[in-house]
């Protein structure tokens, strides 16, 4: 924690910042630990240039801040709901703020004017950015977490899977995997959980409904879950019975697509690099037009994070960070394949969190 | 939609205000119909006074948005992932706005600055105020919806109900009600659905965990859907078998806080004489400090709008109004009772929506 408030000092150093603002619990949880949902109340985080930082939260969060983040912040301040929380705010904040730095994507207006009414400072620089690329590079603690994420999610679908038979239906597999979410110890489903049969594998956002899984074909499983606070992202798909020849042409080529991307992951590659790794296989296989998606999505305390792995990013990977790698093929009323590993940058090449088996599996 | 629109126009008029852009995906939908998640892409509906609407939105959403709002916004511009939407929205813009209506609340920093750009108003008004007070008094189709979304949770919670037996746990009752949420049609579960079981009842923000249902316990229910944009929240709190005296008392307490305050229900009164008729049932009955939060919430596009339902709100009641009735006691190491039922509230009276029998149910 203590290392991530001394890179954003450094940031205010370079960047001419008097003091920095932090008012989204995501990342007052990120720099001091202290994880709550203040919902309408006032939540901030202070790190003033060259003083302590001071941590201001709604009174009846006290204790639980106290115990969560007295070590990385000794000063931790309190509003209750009768008071002006911007006013105690502005009692706190050392004299002479001109430039403030805060995070423009999550402030909003109404919180915005009540800051500037309070400090009153000339000029408030966006903060998003240093936050965003501090996060894209995980600590071994947040790796730790994250693979802990990973082995709860595949265990759910693991669970899943053993419920496949035809004539089950896709919402009564989504009830079983969200139940085995609960059931394992999850904060809950990081995305809407999806399971999705025959055709309807074809679309990559379609939602699961009460068709009912058929012998014959392809059955799409795409499932994460939070724990601790950092997010997993698993796709499999499987054949139930025996599917097509085209069917089974489509998941080699998803596979390979895959492996290949995988294969490519190493610190100071770029990460469009990775997505054309992947497209060359797909189309080498005749399936160009159907892979309509980028390759994948930074992973972490949110399931879509920086950075974005699509052909045209040109931005370079580096160890720390963890993605997802999701080729997919989607061909109309046949069928779609996706295969979705998250994936860990060490510095020499790649570590894949997720390890439940890719090669083509008939179940039910 | 257009009655709606009108009332804006009226409001920019009493208000002395050239424009409102509202940027809101719910708002945008509740004023035209149209329904989309853009993420991160820019939407707007601009209303400048004494002229035609317009909405802009992304390319990729053009279809959509013709086909639902076209009889009410007639101008549907579009930008594509390659056009700065806010150079598009200031050539859109009529000339000389000076005074503009955004939603503050809603708004980041980020997005408002970019539309300052745009248009370079003199001055920025909060419309969180009219679209909320809007937004509190239904139409005739917004109630049918509620409607629809309170049958759906009541087949759902006879659905969970019809599984109750000692040893079924917690979170498995939670898979079959989100399980038959999806089945019965529902968009999906308005909150985290709850089932809490014996003196874990007594914990109004208790999780429901690996816990099994025991008999001679209470057994909480709490949970809600939506359904085509509207949200239904419901409670009810069954005896598993044979309970204790002191279970019964409470249940009967509750039943009558919540019977006390609907009958109190009717246009003209205020919000806080509904809570204190509640309360004085629960005190008469010598539980008092047991019910330790306020009555009820508003309902409708969101699971708890305005109004606030608590002791110290003296808004009136107005007809049109749908909000929750909630009281709850709960005494540690007992148990805790809550019987949550929605209204609307009717010209001389109420209607209360939810159906669901009150009397103590015997399950399990």
């Amino acid at each position: 924690m203590t290392s991530r408030m001394n890179k954003l000092h450094d940031y205010l150093d370079h960047n001419r910042l008097d003091a920095m603002l932090i008012t989204s619990p995501k990342h007052v949880y990120y720099l001091t630990g202290f994880a709550t949902n203040p919902h309408e109340r006032f939540l901030g985080l202070l790190l003033p240039k060259g003083e302590e930082p001071l941590l201001l939260v709604p009174a009846l969060d006290y204790e639980a801040a106290q115990a969560a983040a007295a070590s990385t912040v000794p000063n931790i301040h309190t509003h209750s709901d009768t008071d002006d929380a911007y006013e105690i705010l502005s009692k706190l904040m050392p004299r002479g703020i001109r430039n403030l730095g805060v995070e423009k994507d999550d402030l909003s207006v109404r919180r915005y004017e009540a800051v500037h009414g309070a400090v009153g400072a000339a000029t408030y620089a966006d903060i998003g950015a240093p936050l965003r690329e501090m996060r894209a590079v995980k600590t071994p603690d947040e790796v730790a977490r994250m693979k802990h994420a990973v082995r709860i999610v595949e265990d759910v679908l693991r669970a899943g899977v053993a419920r496949v038979k035809p004539g089950v239906t896709e919402i009564e597999l989504v009830a079983e995997l969200e139940y085995q979410m609960k059931k394992l110890g999850a904060q809950g489903p990081s995305f809407d959980t999806m399971v999705l049969s025959g055709a309807k594998s074809a679309m990559p956002h379609g939602t699961p409904n009460n068709d009912p899984v058929r012998d014959g074909e392809l059955l799409l499983f795409d499932l994460g879950v939070y724990a601790d606070g950092y997010a997993s992202d698993i796709t499999r798909t499987f054949a139930v019975g025996d599917i097509s020849v085209e069917a089974k042409k489509i998941y080699a080529a998803v596979l390979e697509g895959n492996l290949r991307a995988i294969e490519a992951i190493r610190p100071g590659v770029t990460f469009g690099s990775l997505d054309r790794a992947a497209r060359q296989a797909i189309e080498a296989a005749g399936y160009g037009p159907y892979f309509n998606h980028r390759l994948g999505h930074g992973l972490g305390m949110d399931i879509h994070e920086y950075p974005s792995v699509h052909g045209r990013n040109e931005d370079l990977v580096q160890a720390g960070m963890t993605f997802t790698v999701e080729p997919g093929i989607y061909v109309p009323s046949v069928g779609g394949v996706r295969i979705e590993d998250d994936v860990f940058v060490t510095p020499d090449g790649v570590e894949v969190l997720t390890s439940y088996p890719k090669e083509l599996t008939v179940i039910g």
